[in-house]
């Protein structure tokens, strides 16, 4: 019987253990939700390219743009694709990009940042059209 | 001593209790995580309005918007907002809106939707340009 409550209680101290991991679960979540806050500034970025401008060339733009958050570091979050739309509202448009940042701020330190002209000046021998809107996510 | 094992015990019962809520916890944090997936389908909408649409046309198709997640549920996720870009970009359009969808079928499911076909009722004659492109979304 003694040995019974021996085993019980060494149960209890593992569930202790349990527990005190549990309460890191409770703080990850709260991080996910600090990292979506109510309101971010989105920085939509549309192209059309030449229709000279080469697959490689493009791929080398995509490229280009997709290392920019490694070299800006304020670049909050990064995401892109090309345009499956089924509708005929494109303009041409081929190519999206959507930059999120935390404030204005940052978005005007971005804007002439040199990697970011260093790219503009790759893209700008191949761009035909682009259409730039941001904007404060609100629900 | 057998009162004092037999609150040891309980107290181990008590840390049981404290891990079921726990693993609760757990699956909280997956379930944040899976609601933002790998690659979601964006559908991104910018509207230029008619020179002579008034603050309160423009209010309504913009509330209107807004309602149609309450009213068509696989709209996963819904944000706006008005231009604040300082570049020379915009093409004119003035308000953003991005949706997202888990996949095509749910996007080419909303196209046709009445809700949305009613939106776009009363949105047709204060539209003087829209710009609609979807993408994968990508890191």
């Amino acid at each position: 019987m003694r040995s019974g409550l021996f085993w019980t209680v060494l149960g209890g101290s593992m569930m202790l253990l349990g527990c005190s991991s549990s309460e890191s679960a409770n703080v990850q979540t709260r991080e996910v939700q600090v990292a979506k806050p109510a309101r971010v500034l989105r920085h939509v970025v549309l192209f059309k390219f030449k229709d000279d401008a080469s697959s490689e060339q493009i791929q080398q733009v995509v490229d280009a743009f997709r290392a920019l958050p490694s070299k800006i570091d304020f670049i909050q979050d990064f995401e892109w694709g090309t345009n499956v739309s089924p509708e005929p509202h494109s303009q041409g448009l081929t190519h999206a990009f959507l930059l999120t940042f935390k404030n204005e701020a940052d978005r005007d330190a971005y804007l002439p940042h040199p990697a970011h002209q260093e790219f503009g000046r790759m893209l700008g021998p191949i761009l035909d059209k682009v259409t730039v809107v941001d904007y404060w996510a609100t629900e």
